[in-house]
C-alpha cells in the first residue's frame, strides 16, 4: 500500500512507554558486553514464589487447560474474598469479584463500563499512563489533575471538588501510586469517596501495589465503601507478573455489565494462571512475600537517602510500591536526555518523567528498586560519578 | 447507592453470550443428576496436547514467570513465521507478528487501531458476536451484512461493493466461520482483498479455525497479500483454549501502532502460555492435532446427514471449524425457546441463533461437534424423540 495508512485518530493520543526505547538501548549495550544497572523496570526481580509455580504446574498436570467462566474460577473468587476479609477487614462477596488478565484487564473493564464519549475521569498526573489511554480508547477523556508534593502526589477531596465538572463521571486513585509510591490514608480516601458519591460519580481505586506498603495507615477502599471499583493484581506483591492475572471488584449494580464485557473482550483470564493464583494466599506463601516486602523496604531505606544526598529532590517519603519519583531539576531541564545520558555514560537505566504524564515530566525521573541491594549500591556509585561530571 | 448506576451507553449495545443462560441451566440440571449432551460449546473437548503442556511445565520449572515484550517472545514470533512458510506458503516476517492474549486480544487490537467513531467495518451476519462489540467498544460501527447460503454465509466482493459506503474503512472475514463453518476460497478471497484495496480500506481476516479444514481450497490471506490483518490463535486447532494465547499479523505500517496499543492494554500475553506455544509446531504435536482434526471430520460426517435427515436445513456443507449452523424453521419460529425446550425436555444443549447476530436468528441454531461420537449419537437419538413430539 503506497497510500497513507488509515490509522484511527485515537492512536495519536496513545503514547508508547518511552522507557522501551531506553530499555532497547540498554539491551544493545549489554549485548556489547556493557554492564547495566536496571532501575527502570516496574517488575519485581523475584521469581514467582515456588509454591505458586508448583500449583500452576500441578494444575497443568491435572489437565486444566480449558476456558474458565468469564468472571474467573469460582474458587479463586472465593479465595480473593477471603483475602479481603482476613487482610483488609472488608466484606466483599465473591460475586462482586471478577478475575481479569492482569490489572490491565480490570482497568479496561472499569473504564469501558463507566465512561461515555465526551465524559471525563479525573486522575492524578503523574500517574500510570495506561489509565488515560484506557479512557481515550473508548473516546472518553482523562482529566489529568496536576499533583505535587503538597498532597503527596495524590488526589484529595479538595482537588476532586476543584476539577469535577459537568462532564466528569468518575475519578481514579492509585494507592500506592506508580510512579510516586505514595498512599492515600484512610481519612483522605473516605473524604474522596464521600465527595464523589455526593456528585453521583464513581471511584476506581487502583490497589495493585497493596501488600507492598512499608508504613502508614494502609486501607482498602473496600473497607470504606461497597460502592467503589477496586483494581488489584497478582503481579506485584504476589510476584506473578508474567502470568497475567488480576482482579476487579465491582459494585453490585455493575456485575452483569462487567460480566458481559469480559465475555466479549477476553473470554477469560489464563487458566493455568488462575489455578496458580489459588495458592497465593497460603500462609507459607504470604511468609515468603512478606520477607520480600521487607527487602523492598530495606532497598527503599538505602536508596531514598542516597538519592537525596546526591541532590535529587524527593520531598515526600514514599510509603509503598517500589518506586522513587525524583526531581532532577538541579541537574537538568530535560529528564529524558538526562536518562539517556545516564544510560550511555554510566550504565544506569531509569525511567524519564514523560512516561507518567504532562505535569512537568522534564523535571522528574523514576527510580525502581527492583534490583538487589548490591546493584543499587553500585548504581549509586555510578550516579555520583556521573553527576560530578554532568552535564 | 440508591441512584440509577451510571453505565456507559455502549453497554446497551454489547450483548452477553445468550448461550451462557442455557449453559447455567444445563449445569443446574446436571447438578440434579440429569445427563446433558453438550453441543453448545465452542471449545474442543480434547485437552492441550501433552507435549505442549509439558513445555509449559518446563518453562515454569525454569522460572520463566516474568513479563515478555508486548509483542511477544521473539522465538515464538519466529516460530509462527515459520508456520506460515511451511504450512501456508506465505512469507511473513516475525516483525509483523504480534502475540496476543488469545484471538480476542488480536481482534481488539486490529479494530481499535483502524476504526474511528462513526466509521464502519463490514462483517457477515451471522458471525462471531464479539467482532461487532469490539467496534462498538471504541464507538465505531459494525455494518452487518446479512449473508445466506447463496454465498455460503460469507462476504463476497459483490457484497462488499454493495454495502461499502463513505464511512466504511474496513471489512472482516472469518474463514472458516463461526457459526457456519464455511470458508472463503482463494479466488473469492483475492477478489475481496482487491475490492477493499481499491477502496483504500483494510481487511481483517479471522483464521482462528485454520487447521480445522476438512476439504476445499484453504488458503491464508497472507499468501495473497501483505496488506491484510490476520487473526489467529493457539486455541482451536492447537487445543490451547484456556491458556489464552493467539496472534495478530499486521501490515508493516501498523506495527508501531499495534505495539503501543498492546503495551497499554495488555502489557503482554501470559508468559507460560507463550512458552508452551513454542512447542505447538513440532511434528509430533502436529501429528496429534491432525488426528484430532480427522476425528472432527468424522463427527461432522456423522452429524451433518443425521441433522439433515431430522429436518434441519443445512444447505451448505461446512468445510471447517466444528459447527453446523442449522435452519430450524420446520420446527419453530423461535430458536431460543426451541433450544431451551430441547435442553429441558431432552437434555441436549445447543446454541440459539441470536448469539450470532440479527439476520433471522430465530430461524437458526448452532450445533458444535465438540463432544465424542458416542455422545453425538445419543444426542441425535434424543433429538429425534424430541422432534417427534414437538412442539
Amino acid at each position: 500500500m503506497t497510500d497513507k495508512p488509515h490509522i484511527a485518530d485515537r492512536m495519536a493520543d496513545i503514547q508508547p512507554f518511552y522507557v522501551m526505547d531506553l530499555l532497547a538501548r540498554a539491551r544493545e549495550l549489554e549485548a556489547r558486553g556493557k554492564d547495566i544497572i536496571h532501575m527502570e523496570i516496574g517488575e519485581p526481580d523475584f521469581e514467582t514464589p515456588q509454591l505458586i509455580t508448583e500449583a500452576g504446574i500441578q494444575s497443568l498436570s491435572d489437565g486444566h487447560t480449558h476456558y474458565t467462566p468469564a468472571l474467573g474460577l469460582e474458587e479463586l473468587r472465593k479465595a480473593i474474598s477471603g483475602y479481603y476479609k482476613n487482610t483488609w477487614n472488608a466484606d466483599v462477596a465473591p460475586e462482586r469479584i471478577v478475575v481479569t488478565p492482569g490489572a490491565s484487564g480490570a482497568l479496561q473493564l472499569a473504564v469501558s463500563v463507566l465512561i461515555n464519549p465526551g465524559e471525563s475521569i479525573l486522575m492524578a498526573d503523574p500517574g500510570y499512563p495506561c489509565n488515560r489511554h484506557f479512557a481515550r480508547l473508548v473516546e472518553g477523556h482523562a482529566l489529568s489533575v496536576p499533583v505535587t508534593a503538597e498532597t503527596e502526589y495524590q488526589l484529595t477531596a479538595d482537588l476532586v471538588k476543584q476539577y469535577w465538572d459537568n462532564n466528569t463521571v468518575a475519578a481514579l486513585v492509585a494507592s500506592p501510586s506508580n510512579p510516586t509510591g505514595t498512599i492515600v490514608n484512610k481519612t483522605d480516601l473516605q473524604a474522596i469517596i464521600d465527595c464523589i458519591h455526593q456528585r453521583k460519580g464513581n471511584l476506581i481505586v487502583d490497589e495493585i501495589y497493596h501488600g507492598l506498603i512499608y508504613e502508614g495507615e494502609a486501607t482498602s477502599a473496600l473497607a470504606l465503601s461497597d460502592d467503589v471499583f477496586v483494581v488489584n493484581s497478582f503481579s506485584k506483591y504476589f510476584g506473578m507478573t508474567g502470568w497475567r492475572v488480576g482482579w476487579l471488584v465491582v459494585p453490585e449494580p455493575y456485575i452483569n455489565e462487567v460480566d458481559k464485557l469480559a465475555q466479549n473482550i477476553f473470554l477469560a483470564a489464563s487458566t493455568p494462571a488462575q489455578y496458580a493464583a489459588l495458592a497465593a494466599f497460603q500462609p507459607d506463601v504470604i511468609a515468603v512475600l512478606d520477607q520480600r516486602r521487607d527487602e523492598f523496604r530495606q532497598r527503599r531505606d538505602f536508596l531514598l537517602p542516597a538519592l537525596r544526598e546526591l541532590g535529587f529532590d524527593i520531598p515526600v517519603t514514599p510509603q509503598g510500591a517500589f518506586y522513587l519519583y525524583a526531581g532532577c531539576s538541579r541537574f537538568t531541564d530535560d529528564s529524558f536526555s538526562f536518562a539517556m545520558d545516564l544510560l550511555e555514560k554510566a550504565g544506569v537505566a531509569i525511567t524519564p518523567g514523560k512516561d507518567f504524564g504532562s505535569n512537568q515530566p522534564e523535571k522528574f525521573v523514576r527510580f525502581a528498586y527492583t534490583t538487589d541491594m548490591e546493584k543499587l549500591k553500585e548504581g549509586v556509585i555510578r550516579l555520583k560519578k556521573f553527576l560530578n561530571l554532568y552535564p
